[in-house]
């Protein structure tokens, strides 16, 4: 494990992505994306994916320059033809020009397909709330989460993130569906750790405690039937309002070879009428049950970690350090 | 237990309505709400409510005329000053309003405050989706879910209900973010049956498998840690956008003598681009894991029971028997 202060990742995150063509200040917002995520605990969603992205462009199914054809269908309903562009490129652009309509409208919808990974859903709904405005972002990704009571994946993990102005720092909440992502059972398998029962099953739809062989199986929705409800209900909103591909057809945020055709939602409202800090605290005062050290607020532990990180610097893994490195042609390949 | 013919059943509700100050059209919306959550085998929202709801009306806490009055903050944004009116009276007409909107504008939302318990929320989902629209909606209500690692109840159940067209029967689901509902814990404590021990804390915050302690103590949130964050924020954005009543000071869905100050809002857009049946037809078919008969859509096993029930008769507990007769004023109160 690699401590690094976060302006040296910011700075060779720069150069590896102006090497493989992205222009200025598309490279800052992927960046700025990849290394928040890193800086909050969520290394699966952060400079790991670096590597993919260049790749994705060297191949033909990024184009880096474009950042979405935006059409308005309605006075409160933008369609996005996202042009293969990056995803927070074409999701950031979305997100201004709904925010601006709302501003007068009260409400704006993107409905985005063509785009790319759009990585940490919860940085989009910081950035919004801290606009005054309350947002739910919503999207799909490959078929790795089985129906309630099935033995094979045919849902995305369907993240879905909420933020909401409160008068102080924003709420964000920021959850995938699935009980567990695809990424920390590889971390488990690379671990040789056992994972718990109810977390997936194998390739032939039985449980499994084996990350091994969970890894080619499917994991289990969060919540039971409850969390199948709302992520088999995101597939279906998502790819009814984009046109994007649904289920075992959906491609590109997984592999380096495939155009993505996922979809993303934005709904962006005007607000907020009410100051909600006074209920944020009392919540965080409560008597913690017991077995837990306080009741914590949904990306506020994030928060503490990115305060932590920018002072001390971003623990990376060996391998993601190493490939950085390279990416940014400072260090010879391994 | 009783079962009654659902003809019978609307027309004692509509007379117990009526004789409580109900206009006849006013009668219809409340009913159909209350008798559809019996025909889909949803009991704790359905005629259970109809002494409830005359009670308020008799206590001038609901006032059976108004239907609410909707004020345009935007072109797509509706704010609904519901004037104590029965909830789906209230509801209805703002979701009428907000289809003819989005009609146009491709998308609308409206915060609803001031208004009285609405019911089953997928009723709603399900005949604005048949409409051809998505929508979200969501409900505040009383505090009864504890904070992930508290012990008190601070978040009301907070239930989300999703509709969405499919080019067949619209899909819908209706979840609270609450592991079981309140309802639930009652019906274990009328049998005397124990409860799982991750479903409620009793009032001292102790996790208990007594359904009589849990009633004065707190339930869970579905899912952990998850959950709660989807039921917090679904607490802040009603609150929030509606400028309703939050946490422990909500009222007046589960007594009769106080002004409801929940809130509600509904998320109306445009749609679908998309046929979806072929996609949910492959998970019905699906091969079910262990321990399954099937693989379920959500909404579809309350649709079956309904069919059964409009044939069949609507199986009403004994007590909600007697007092639907006694509020039509067809048999004396026991």
């Amino acid at each position: 494990m690699a401590v690094i202060d976060v302006s040296t990742l910011e700075k060779l995150a720069k150069r590896a992505l102006e090497r493989a063509g992205v222009p200025p200040d598309h490279a800052d917002t992927q960046l700025e994306l990849l290394v928040e995520a890193d800086l909050r605990g969520v290394p699966s969603h952060g400079l790991l994916r670096l590597e993919r992205i260049v790749r994705r462009i060297g191949n033909g199914v990024t184009d880096p320059r474009a950042s979405g054809r935006q059409d308005w269908r309605g006075a409160a309903f933008l369609a996005v033809d996202g042009e293969t562009g990056l995803g927070p490129v074409v999701a950031n652009a979305a997100l201004e020009t709904l925010m601006a309509r709302a501003e007068d409208s009260g409400t704006a919808v993107a409905a985005i397909t063509n785009s790319n990974h759009i990585g940490m859903l919860g940085w989009y709904a910081e950035r919004v709330a801290a606009r005054g405005f309350t947002v739910i972002a919503l999207s799909t990704s490959e078929a790795l989460v089985h129906p309630w009571g099935a033995r094979r994946a045919m849902i995305g993990t369907n993240p879905v993130a909420i933020g909401i102005p409160t008068g102080g720092e924003p709420f964000m909440m920021d959850t995938a569906t699935s009980v567990v992502s695809m990424g920390e059972i590889h971390d488990h398998a690379h671990r040789k750790a056992a994972i718990p029962t109810h977390w997936a099953l194998d390739a032939d739809g039985n449980p499994t405690t084996d990350a091994e062989a969970a890894k080619s199986g499917a994991i289990a929705p969060f919540g039971g039937a409850k969390g199948y409800a709302l992520g088999l209900a995101f597939e279906l909103m998502v790819s009814s309002l984009t046109g994007a591909a649904i289920g075992r057809q959906v491609h590109g945020t997984l592999d380096d070879t495939e155009i993505c055709n996922k979809g993303d939602v934005f709904i962006v409202i005007k607000g907020p009428r009410r100051d909600l800090q006074a209920y944020l605290s009392e919540i965080r005062a409560m008597e913690p049950a017991a077995g837990f050290g306080g009741v914590m607020i949904p990306g506020e532990r994030g928060r503490t970690c990115r305060a932590e990180r920018l002072r001390d610097g971003v623990p990376l893994a060996d391998e993601v350090w190493e490939t950085v490195q390279r990416l940014a042609g400072v260090k010879a390949a391994a």
